[in-house]
């Protein structure tokens, strides 16, 4: 199972990012994956392609208005292990 | 401000970390400043220099007996705003 | 395009992580994307898909015999604009 | 010795932030650390202590004027090893 961070945010709609941010949370939450918010990203967890499917659907969801996206993203893949989203804290 | 996200971890010791994140963990709540545990880091918040000599104490505790010691952090200064510990959730 | 910088290591394998990152680089090389090497990840560029592929065939061939892998991941997409990869430098 | 790689940009200024990605490679380049330009940051050697003063002084060059400065940074401390900045590539 992978846990992973994401950060997301658009560079060309100034520092008012909130609205962009609301997006990709809504992304998140729609996808049915555990998720877990913190001041510098949320996590989730999930088998690969499912996460790394979410990080796709938010770039999309900020691509439709906004011409440049970036985002900081820490992967943990480990063999056998599920729920430590909550067990790691 | 600063709003920060640290994760520390030594290369040294092999895949079972946890007392060393502990040891960390321990420094970070030591030093009375405002943080929030995370599944992949641990978000804190103070002045610059505050915030980082706790990285510092952690680095130092590390390196008493690990080798080799790797941090990813994220760093969000800004002038004015208090309490986005909380806030940003 | 998409611009990208991945560092991937295995978490499970002690301190010698060179076997495993170079395994990472024969990937990287094979994909026939642009990349460029530096001292702490890999800077690649296509896109996004292209890119991320890279990326899963990066784990893929670490959990062949990894059972825990980490990766630190930061992507910049921005339309319109390939070549970055040197440009920015 | 610590290798370090930094991205460090302000958030208020819009897309674009190549003035002031100038300003922090000047006091980079100023500093007397060996370094090594990348397309999504800057990677540098030296002493923790070192390395730390040049981040720092890398924010007060943005904050003189910005009033949101956000950073990415990867330490990666090893003991008895210098030179890691070009033997790692």
């Amino acid at each position: 199972m992978l846990l992973a961070e994401f950060s997301i945010w658009p560079m060309d709609k100034g520092q008012s990012v909130s609205p962009y941010v609301a997006r990709c949370l809504d992304v998140i939450d729609r996808s049915g994956l555990p998720y877990r918010l913190g001041p510098m990203g949320t996590a989730l967890e999930g088998e690969y392609d499912q996460v790394l499917a979410v990080l796709k659907q938010c770039f999309d969801a900020l691509l439709a208005d906004c011409s440049r996206v970036t985002a900081s993203v820490k992967l943990d893949y480990r063999k056998g292990y599920a729920g430590r989203l909550d067990a790691k804290v």
